[in-house]
């Protein structure tokens, strides 16, 4: 599948808009109305928040400014819809979108097609550059709230003692592994690192520029469930040798034993998908794991994660995709890095403070969003991401 | 209305837990379905969860015990729907009942109709005193969850930025206080207070007792809005001298500075009800105050709220119903006060701490559910109840 | 030893101010510099702060009022010391104490010793009631900051892995319980409650009026150490059946198993004292126990706490004043209850409110401090003083 | 002054010893006793755990060891002084070292005259390397909480309202930044990055290593308080754009509005000082400020904070000393880093997550303790370091 890119002909980015607006009800389907509210802690939003936020961000950014006469659809949906943009007004604080019921379901897709309506007599149009650049971005910043819907229901689902399952189908997260072991090496170097400007890009993978690294190999398998067992059972969570300071008081706080989602019952491992819960693939890659957990785990092997240099020069030959990789790097800006103006200014660096880099996507990243050169960033504690692990081994320095 | 009592005779019981039932069902109808999950503070619970956990009660409390071969509708929901009782094993944490969609509503109303048919068949049999004893508990608990499904939508509703109406013709909360002034005078001496046995009460009733009371005049009326606006625009909320200590530390950290649900829109004062944001009517009772605000005001009026004692020997000539009244008295037990044995046993004792005794009743109160020995009880912070204020002068001692 | 007294007369209130300014720093004899200081939980003040507080007193209360062209030590310290009294302005927030290292010990000791000095001339003229009123209230405010001091530092102390000790002498706490077992008994009816006017009382004590109470029979003796370990031994800190609901909320949140300072080194028992770590005299009354542990221990044996009202008219046949006694008594004004005006007005009514009463007295109470109608008040949680219990059988009720 | 290291003479280390375990006691001159106890936060120490713990780092980690027979000082003071080695057993938690007044300030010294008498005597004979290698680092920790005790005591100091000053001659912090204006550049390139291994340096800096950078103009000065009083002045602690939104969370929730330790009085500007409370010299380099606060200045005038490696480029020229410097750079690893064995190893690499580099030193940082591979590191928020800001200026990116 294409990624979405501002090098669509114009017909093909009105086409693109309605692709990635039906996927996002497609993955509404298999809930019933209740699902779309609690919002369990503050980092995971209510599916009803992922909807109607996505379809704000085309109605603040684009139709407001470029539809003359455009009719809001609620006055107070501003308001309620903003998720950080101080630029855009108020908006309902982050931990309290859980308290809402309304809008209705029902009135937030009336505000969907509302939008696309507009949005459709928009494109059919001549489509500048400044209004596919925006238009590409919403489509883009949509596919981030798909993956977070279904983490977030994930996440939502797991915390209820029915353990509900989502729907397996859309998301086949316990594929197994290949059996291909070993490494991948590189010769250490001068590389080019960020995205070269053709298609789209967010502005954090901007500017392309060099780096000098040294040798180094990467494995070419991600860490199982089965590896990451025997660090569990080793008692690596109860040796602070291995861990970071500040991830040895997470563990102990929240008495953290395992990765998210794994429950032992009666002497068996299993795991919460989004399938429900299930006996644990111990050949599917692990997930669910924090920073603090992926680096102890590196720790524990005699290794260490990849740069998000290295993760960028290997990347054409990793299979990557199914788990997003934690990195060594702390999301920070590149050389030359400028925040666009407006709004959108708001997307990505006002971010690059305590969180840690992320490579590659995820079972939950919609077909065709990421690519070699993005940069998805957490906090070095959350877990509710599809994360997983993926070691290097440092070769001598040749410097 | 009659109350219900445990004198109803046998077909009686039957009926009356019909029509009990039915009014929580037509409590429901103006819910949409979203509306039944947010929990936005913990003493708030979920619509969902008051339908719920009022069937848990008499699944649990009656049809495990009392029905030889009664098939649990479903094993998981004792665990869901288990509020306080710890006989009763393990539960959801209450402030986390807003975290869960699932049961879906549709569900927890099968649950009801599962229950209501087997308690149908019960009731249609020879019904023994301690299982009429159980459901006529059951049947008041039930009648206090629908005040509370009332009090906890409203709040709910009050956060939502849209403030949505609930239904107006089911509460009139905004009746206006008669003009009848002066107060009920009464000698001081020794009454009785208590229930005295006959027909239902709470454990937290009993026993009737005798107390010593000293001379008082009690006001006909209730604090009107009016009346309490006086007490705002003379700066009381910033006056140390007419607060509790820690009333004043609450002021202060909560920047209170008027009743829960107030609002000032361009100079001109609003109240949100059952019914939407409404002008304040000035000469309805004052209501969603706590006990801090309603010692405060009684402090500058120069009187004070009554004892719980003052209040039952005066309430035959009240005209008590539409606010809970808050009353200087302690939640403590009462003279030979015995918990009963078993679950229900955890029913009212254990609170015996840290509240305040409230008499009446309110507008939210199912007819017939209340009387003048009924002892409710809130911490000294709270406002979501309808609660309000009637004064007492102090004669002059006799003793 | 004579208590303070209003009726002293005026040479005799000179000398009365010598005797308990004296003994507050005989107090801090035991204590090197560096003791003064820390203030490990809230509710414990520094020692510091308890001898300059109660010199502040007669310094804001009395000097500044009474003697034209006094020289204030340092304008300062008014900010520093003040404790609760909005009326007497701003202050060091009471959590804070600890922080602050200036003014010395030493500074403190000329604090005090220019207000001595002062207060001595103003005593050696005519002392008109309105003083001597006063003058007799800071010294009973003195006397209770010397029993404030005593349990500050010990819990200051035993928040120490050295586990310092104080000095035992000036406080024998470990005395044993006499071996007189047994109830006195008491009539129902009609007595009279509340200090009579005669000597000094604080205003919480007054008005003296009638109550009605039932039969009933106190104990002549305070539960033990040993008494109270069968109940440890027994797991009722693990029944959730005596505990009430906030008081089993507190003792999961806490992880309490036993009284506050006790211990168990290698299976026996200790507990720590103003004269260090002693095994524990099981003769001894337990100590240190919250109202939650003693309405815990209560039911546990069937029987309940005192109210305050049965408690003083018990109180002349107990032997009363080693432990300060829970009653189930919520601490709230005596019918006709007024606060006096200014700033001694905020000294005890703000208070009335989510606290339990205690009766008696305890080692740590100045001789003389307190009498049968004096009314201590804490909330139910807390531990640091020294808190016992003794338990009231109900007779069969003859109402 | 020369700094301590590893290549010193045997005799020479012993010199060393005294010198700097000397200094320490004269920082401690200006203090009353009580002055070495408080802890107004987590992060600040009191005066009595730096002093206590130096010398629990040479009794633990080289006594010991080294030493047959040594004979500890107090058993206990092991749990007592630790600070963060899990290797080294259990300890007083964190924010809990100033609710201890014992041991007291005498004995604590009269513990470092214990320790530094057999430390001398060890230091008399023949030294092998391991053990010079671990005096070093004793004698570079001690530096390190040498530069603590004078922030901390500066931190507690500001919490009191009588705003007592330590001593200034010690601390000259209000020095004129030198009023040559302008950039130094320097080409992109490969440069070397990292401690060369002659001399004493910790672990973070090494190893040696190459890095590629691209062209840069690093100011000659730093940012002054007139310069920084131009963005207060302008309103950039109220526009949100400038800031990380983590930054932005900081600034409203604790009403930041200014440097720490600046405040207005009667419209004049102060700062608080070791010697007390100044008026603010305007010439003096800005202090006391976060990351936050630091990044924002720089984007309010359109440049940026250097990257660590660009610092080091650079500080052969620069003028570096007075105020540890904010870079952009992370806390990270340097390629083939390696944690010593035992408990030295959690020295510095457990801390390598959530915090910025700082580069240079500080007026409170002994002389001869830093170097321009020395990497200072504090999490974003922190303020109470004397910390500075240096501007970069990106010049055309060659590359």
């Amino acid at each position: 599948m294409q990624p979405i890119s501002k090098q669509s002909p114009q017909s093909g980015l009105a086409v693109e808009y309605v692709r990635v607006r039906v996927y996002t009800e497609k993955l509404c389907e298999p809930l019933e109305i209740e699902d779309f509210i609690p919002q369990p802690v503050e980092d995971v939003s209510p599916a009803r928040w992922n909807i109607a936020h996505t379809t704000w961000f085309f109605e603040e950014m684009i139709l407001k400014r470029f539809v003359a006469g455009y009719r809001v659809f609620d006055e107070k949906f501003g308001f309620l819809f903003n998720s950080y943009y101080n630029s855009a007004g108020e908006r309902t604080l982050r931990g309290k979108r859980g308290d809402l019921s309304r809008p209705t379901v029902a009135r937030i897709f009336e505000y969907r097609h509302h939008v696309d309506s507009a949005m459709a007599e928009l494109l059919s149009g001549h489509v500048a550059d400044q209004l596919r650049d925006l238009v590409t971005l919403g489509l883009n910043h949509e596919q981030q709230h798909q993956e977070l819907f279904l983490t977030d229901i994930k996440y939502t689902f797991s915390m209820n003692p029915l353990l509900p399952a989502y729907r397996e189908g859309l998301v086949p997260e316990e594929d197994q592994e290949p059996a291909i072991e070993g490494e991948h090496e590189f010769e250490g170097g001068i590389y080019e690192i960020g995205h070269d400007g053709a298609g789209f890009c967010f502005d954090n993978e901007l500017s392309r520029h060099k780096v000098l690294v040294d040798d180094f190999a990467i494995k070419r398998n991600l860490i199982t469930n089965g590896e990451f067992l025997m660090f569990v059972q080793d008692g690596a969570y109860g040796d602070f040798r291995l861990w970071h300071s500040e991830g040895w008081d997470w563990v102990k706080q929240h008495s953290i034993a395992s990765p998210l989602y794994w429950s032992n019952i009666d002497g068996e491992w299993f795991t919460f998908t989004l399938g429900g819960n299930r006996r644990m693939n111990m050949s599917a890659p692990v997930c669910h794991i924090s920073f603090y957990e992926a680096a102890a785990y590196a720790e524990w092997r005699g290794m260490r994660l990849a740069t998000e240099f290295e993760w960028e020069i290997a990347s054409d030959r990793l299979d990557w995709g199914r788990r997003w990789e934690w990195t060594v790097s702390a999301y920070l800006p590149y050389p030359g890095f400028k925040k666009p103006g407006g709004a959108v200014g708001e997307y990505n660096g006002k971010f690059m403070i305590n969180q840690m880099v992320l490579r590659g996507g995820s079972v939950a990243t919609p077909a065709g969003h990421s690519r070699t050169t993005y940069r998805n960033f957490f906090h070095p504690h959350l877990r509710w991401q599809f994360t997983g692990i993926r070691l290097v081994k440092q070769r001598g320095s040749k410097f």
